[in-house]
């Protein structure tokens, strides 16, 4: 048994990898998630396409270690997942139906925490590190002693719901006011841009856009548009907060950004910095930062990791 | 080998308990902390009280497993305290001097963490929980299947300085500002009544105070004094948001609130409980809440299950 598949599934697009024990990853590939009929034809799309995978290459069954599974979703230790809206599933044993579709052992863990898996495995190579994830909303994923912690809800790591403000007026896509998610996502960026704009005169090239996306809003700060550079400062310090918030309870080694808004680099981790060093308590000012560094392949190392620390 | 102790050293006294190897509590007492001199007295002292208790009751060296012992500082895993300001101390390997002193294997933790230990393991029985500790500060321990969760740099479970207030202009013992130690400790339940009845003309029994305590506002609120009332829901609100946020970063199954404050009893629990509903993650509404059990017993307890786990 040497070989193994990791996979990530996302709400437009699975993605798969296949690796050797080791971690190498030796290929990978993407298939479309079908969300139709509460999504009952995902996970045999993905069975099929991991037995097309194997038959094409002429690899026996019995050289495959098992499948790392990442989900969308707050997942039970046990494989079970507890509704996931994304994909149109309720509550159910992901981890049996992959096993019975599939013919070999599977593991299934929440995709935030396994992406953070696969940044500590791989990636930063800390075992100890929260990874934060900002992109539409903000995940995020604990890695305690090389492990992921999933939480007894499995809701660990939703870093993205700490309240920042306890005034907001505005209501977070999870139904409370005042969350991370609406200061820190791409989507939190544009809102809080839009606000500042309204209730500032400043010139703006931010003003002429049709249709504002948090790009423009970088690249607007790096021309030195002073009010981009003004909304970015509210942006770092809230994500400072979050992140000394988060070091007050888990105190990790190690602090690593991912997902789209970090595609800003290095200005967004000095920023970050900047106000980490404000809110942060005292003990956890040393913590370090980097950016992630597997993009969009971390999900499946992250699976594939799961995997192999259980079956190997 | 059938027996240890479970110490607890605080900034006055050290509390010390003698236990057999299934936890139960046979022998406890207290020394005076000697804090003179940098504290050089504290562990000698300990040492002399173990070595005379087993002498008086002719119990042998051989039947000792060894000594769990609680500090109140940062702790590393391999038993340095990171300075202790309390005790006078620096940073030195506290197990070292402690198993020399006394002849017997030693193991040491962060005094609000191994509360929390011991919480888990004689009281609520849940092995994965959060303790929380509204004493003069709000201190916090974390408990990961059924193990305190120290952090990469001993900070794990200071949950006192989440920051709560972004615009608050008063200082925190911590240097920061915001924290939530400053609105749900003893003295933070004091400090917004003092606010509170300055910037309000409502009239409150607590207005003849000389000075004021936490009891007398809990006191007062039971009296039906609305001002009191209108404090504490302040304080509930705060408290509800702290754990909420917490939830958001570790997910327990189970949160224990103790220390002084949580002498209020049931009507904490559920002001807190009120809060947690509108300031929670979904998934996490469910958590549980419960009062501790052990009172100041629950150091000693989780001391001697420190030193039971990986000494036995």
């Amino acid at each position: 048994m040497r070989y193994g598949f990791g996979v990530d599934i996302g709400g437009t697009t699975v993605k798969l990898g296949f690796f050797d024990k080791t971690g190498t990853l030796l290929d990978k590939w993407e298939i479309s998630t079908v969300t139709e009929n509460h999504g009952e034809a995902i996970l045999p799309d993905v069975a099929d396409s991991i037995k097309t995978y194997l038959a094409k290459n002429k690899i026996s069954f019995d050289a495959v270690i098992g499948i790392g599974l990442g989900v969308p979703g707050p997942m039970g230790s046990d494989g079970t997942v507890y509704g996931c809206h994304n994909l149109g599933w309720g509550t159910f044993s992901v981890r049996q139906a992959m096993e019975q579709l599939a013919g070999v052992p599977v593991r299934v863990g929440n995709d935030a925490n396994l992406a953070a898996l696969g940044e500590s495995w791989k990636g930063s190579g800390c075992d100890n590190m929260v990874m934060v994830t900002l992109g539409t909303g903000v995940g995020g994923g604990i890695i305690l002693n090389g492990r992921p912690v999933s939480g007894a809800h499995g809701a660990a790591g939703e870093i993205g719901h700490l309240v920042l403000e306890r005034d907001e007026t505005e209501v977070c896509n999870c139904g409370k006011r005042g969350c991370a998610e609406q200061y820190c996502s791409a989507t939190g960026i544009v809102r809080l841009a839009k606000g500042y704009l309204e209730n500032h005169d400043t010139p703006s090239v931010l003003r002429a856009l049709q249709s504002m996306t948090c790009k423009d809003v970088f690249d607007a700060a790096k021309a030195q548009d002073s009010a981009a550079q003004e909304i970015l400062e509210q942006v770092y310090s809230y994500l400072g907060q979050l992140l000394a918030d988060v070091c007050c309870v888990i105190d990790p080694e190690m602090i690593v950004i991912g997902g789209g808004v970090s595609k800003a680099g290095q200005v967004l981790l000095d920023g970050a910095s900047r106000y980490f060093q404000k809110y942060a308590f005292a003990a956890c000012k040393s913590t370090r930062f980097a950016l992630a560094s597997l993009g969009n392949d971390a999900g499946i190392y992250g699976a594939w990791k799961l995997a192999l620390d259980s079956l190997l």
